[in-house]
């Protein structure tokens, strides 16, 4: 075994819009109806991700958390929509010359395993629901340390950053995976510890 | 596409020990040995990481930089040797009950995609050669933003860390590598900004 994989689920094709995704608040609908279905499906946390043309919305690739069905800890959702769209492009640097410019759209501000991973990706726009402890507190999710500045470190390598699309739909899909959890439905995964 | 995978290149099979690794010096001496081969193999990067059992000193898996030749940027030595360690294994948690402490040994501290990847992998131990800005300097690779408390985090977690194994060997093997670089016998990724 000198190989890792991850497939996505099928099922993520059937919430999947044939036309492009116009605004902010119709990709990060999208990320919200995917993160809310992924847990029941078995996939891992409510957690979803785009990547997206900014200028055209063409939708190049769609993540969700897939820890769980893939055994893998790094399969976070936005590591699976990035190293897919980065499949199907053919190469590591999504804002390579020659391609348009690619986002990023995602439910929350990504933990300390995905900001790097968003880093180093080649996108030049991250779009948040919202950041905040409150993922933390509703899921019981650790994000581990991200910096104060986090947005500021984009932006200085040509990541433009926005913050509050759909934010009250991200909590509320927390909130029930939340109410899951405690009721013995789901595993939390990454909970070792949980940093103090 | 609905998967993206990462195959170790063959040769660094031709590097691996038959016998297990009993000590950080024999453990780092290896993985400093595949960071030195693998830019000229094409795979990435002058890094390399290994998951052992802390007690035994078998080797679970071996990993290398496979940026450029999985044209994934998530790619990194870390992310391959978890990963790959993950999938024998059978799940995300190196530290799940029933199983050894397992360690993740690298060449360098992680950069601030690995640092998350590390943190939520299950490895009890983490064993580097050295930390610091010479990475950055000798190479032109981008780290990213850690926090200045990197390793009281880990050690909050319940992951403890060793720094400064062979540590000058690491600076001979990045030198090594920056002067490939500088030739232009090498693509340095993850360089765009390069973050100020």
């Amino acid at each position: 075994m000198h190989t890792f994989s991850v497939t996505l689920p099928d099922w993520v094709a059937e919430e999947l819009p044939a036309g492009p995704l116009l605004t902010d608040t119709d990709r990060m609908a999208l990320v919200h109806r995917l993160a809310a279905r992924n847990p029941g499906e078995g996939g891992g946390g409510p957690f979803a991700a785009l990547v997206v043309e900014s200028e055209t919305g063409r939708l190049v690739s769609a993540g969700v958390n897939c820890v769980l069905s893939s055994g893998l800890s790094v399969a976070h959702a936005e590591v699976v929509a990035l190293s897919l769209a980065q499949t199907r492009l053919g190469g590591w640097d999504l804002g390579a010359d020659g391609l348009p410019a690619h986002e990023l759209v995602v439910n929350w501000r990504p933990c300390a395993q995905c900001y790097g991973a968003t880093l180093w990706s080649g996108v030049r726009r991250l779009v948040v629901a919202g950041e905040g402890a409150e993922l933390e507190e509703l899921t019981g999710f650790d994000e581990g340390p991200v910096p104060e500045d986090w947005a500021e470190r984009f932006e200085q390598r040509g990541i433009a950053v926005t913050v509050g699309v759909l934010r009250e739909r991200a909590l509320e899909v927390f909130a029930e995976y939340g109410r899951g959890a405690a009721a013995g439905e789901y595993t939390v995964y990454n909970a070792r510890g949980n940093g103090g």
